[in-house]
């Protein structure tokens, strides 16, 4: 059964060249990610806030606006529509009465990476891939080895050492071929292209595949979604390589487009560890790009990315929406995780953690202003990271 | 604001006697676990399929058929409605091409503790409980201390040094007092009784409180809403104290009641370990309670369980639905635990491969049939267990 999918192309949003959707696609001729693009002006006739509400509570429920084609592609787990809970107490001890939490451990594999595995092996199946490849800092392997499990397709995988010890047990149990790299996952990142390129593998690489962005972007909707379709002030999200936060700005296009959500977009906000910061660097000078981060190092591993292949689309998504992008210390992190567990039992991964712990931030700044509504993405769960509050 | 719950009495199973609900309430005089009593016949005509449809994707969909009065007493971490998902793979090799998972690791805290707690939590609070106490094989715990500090209730715990390392974590960072014994969960449970009754703590250990088991039941109505309002053949649970046996049998019963499920209830099974057998070998022998196993022991750790406080309840679900019990080795428990994770993607915890385990046991001797519907329950997320597999 067809999906009734309104993709209608790939397009550069570097150079603006097209490219065509029917077949695997990867980067662009000049270097650039590429991004899917659907007929909003048809899906708006068909795609409405009662059709979806009526719907399976997974981010499927958002399938005419997915790159997948053909239902019996569909690779899930059950994947999405995760809680979006108020923060009251901890919300209240920053001065953020309207905090919320989106809360990506409830999910398939234990954190949002499931999101962009679950579309992004379905799409990969649909074009008819082999063996999937590539490199990860732990919890986007776990999730993509999983779905690529269920699919019944090989996948090749390069992690570094430092990475939760949980996430090579995963990979392990869904039957993928594992490396481990003594180095960081750019280090990995050259370890698959050379694989691609000598072994034909499906490069599965951040943003080297146009789809997995397409999955990450459901957040956005669903957020919209679980506030009636209004819109929070501001979104706040652990950037490392930033898909997440590229396809929730372009989610909000998408709904403006398809008048699922009106006013202002939210302000977008991308936070890192100060021992990691590329984009909070290149955002305070004003640049376009950002700078490859020497000796990267964090507690919040998934964050400890030295240079996003994105990073030009976080800095436009941040610029766009009048957001902001905030580096935190590792002791902010562990703090903001005690906290969160002690007073909401929300036990969050250290992202998640830094994300609250710039809102507070923010808020003393005076940047978050008083009454306005604030979404935390918290990307995992705090079970995933057994050692970083000790035990 | 009102639940519109229709509770109307807590109701003795053994001995028949009625008690109030409108106060905290524990064990029957004759020492038997108390059950929630709804009235259907008012209850069948407001709770609709329809009504129930348009609700959020959570457990408290069902809430008037839950014990919490007020809505503002509700402490939620957005649990429920887990995905019930096909297992074609494993299903076709063990020739039960009707092969469904309920998967309960997709939930707050990972397991699907997080129901019970989240109800038993509830309504504490409702019958203001200063300090909650409980003995736990890890999870329960982990998922009470979460909605505890949630609810801003104190909470102390008891847990074997054998529970998974995670959960003593979870439960210190979610606040809670934390005491680790040196034995099994029955001897956690002697100090908790002493705590009780010397310290006047609410005693919310496994039945010692009626409302763990109402969280519980909804699996059952979730199970029944997600086919449809049609029920599977066979339910296969891992059963340690047996709450979500009984409370999925409670909520057949009600099901019926309100019209929301026609037809022969599904054959209920209870799947325990080799190593921790006594409600197995209750069931053979046509006893209607277990005894005390000896020597307990299993890498199936939430079901090391020697004696359940509610036996004579899951031994009456098994016999009025025609089911079954079965056991299983620890080494068929880790090759499920593999096979599910390589075929279908499915990182389970012990339990939720016991389950699997003794689909494939239960085929076999042909008590399984051809052709019908089998829902397993993984009660618990894998990563929650990252030494079963190694790693």
């Amino acid at each position: 059964m067809k999906t009734n999918s309104f993709i209608s192309a790939l397009e550069c949003p570097k150079c603006g060249s097209a490219h065509d959707f029917r077949t695997q696609a990867h980067l662009c001729g000049c270097g650039s990610p590429l991004l899917a693009v659907y007929d909003l002006e048809a899906a708006k006739k068909t795609v409405t806030k009662e059709s979806i509400a009526r719907r399976k509570a997974d981010l499927w429920r958002y399938k005419e606006l997915l790159p997948v084609l053909d239902e019996d592609n569909i690779v899930t787990l059950g994947e999405g529509m995760t809680p979006l809970l108020p923060l009251p107490r901890a919300g209240k001890a920053i001065g953020v009465e309207g905090l919320l939490i989106k809360d990506e451990g409830v999910i398939p594999t234990g954190t949002f990476k499931a999101r962009g595995a679950a579309v992004g092996v379905s799409k990969a199946k649909e074009l008819g891939a082999a063996v999937l490849a590539m490199p990860t800092n732990g919890n986007a392997g776990a999730a993509w080895a999983a779905y690529a499990a269920k699919a019944g397709i090989a996948m090749s995988i390069a992690m570094p050492l430092g990475a939760p010890p949980i996430c090579r047990t995963e990979c392990a149990a869904y039957g993928a071929e594992l490396r481990l790299v003594d180095g960081l996952i750019s280090d990995c990142g050259k370890l698959v292209a050379e694989d691609v390129s000598r072994l034909g593998h499906y490069d599965a690489s951040t943003l080297k595949e146009p789809y997995r962005i397409e999955g990450k972007k459901t957040m956005g909707y669903e957020i919209a979604e679980q506030l009636g379709w209004r819109l929070p002030d501001v979104i706040i999200y652990p950037t490392g390589g930033g898909v997440g936060l590229i396809g929730i700005h372009k989610a909000l296009a998408e709904m403006r487009a398809l008048g699922l959500a009106e006013g202002d977009p939210p302000r977008l906000v991308a936070v890192q560890a100060e021992g990691c910061a590329p984009i909070v660097r290149a955002f305070e000078e004003g640049r376009e790009e950002s700078e490859f981060w020497e000796g990267a190092n964090t507690v919040a591993f998934g964050i400890n990315v030295p240079k996003a292949l994105g990073d030009f689309l976080v800095l436009r998504a941040l610029r766009e929406t009048g957001g902001a992008a905030e580096a935190v210390s590792d002791d902010e992190i562990l703090r903001a995780m005690s906290a969160l567990a002690a007073t909401e039992g929300q036990f969050v991964c250290p992202e998640g953690a830094a994300a609250f712990a710039a809102a507070g931030k923010l808020r003393e700044k005076g940047w978050i202003r008083e009454g306005e509504t604030v979404a935390l993405l918290n990307t995992g769960a705090g079970i995933k990271y057994p050692g970083v509050l000790g035990g």
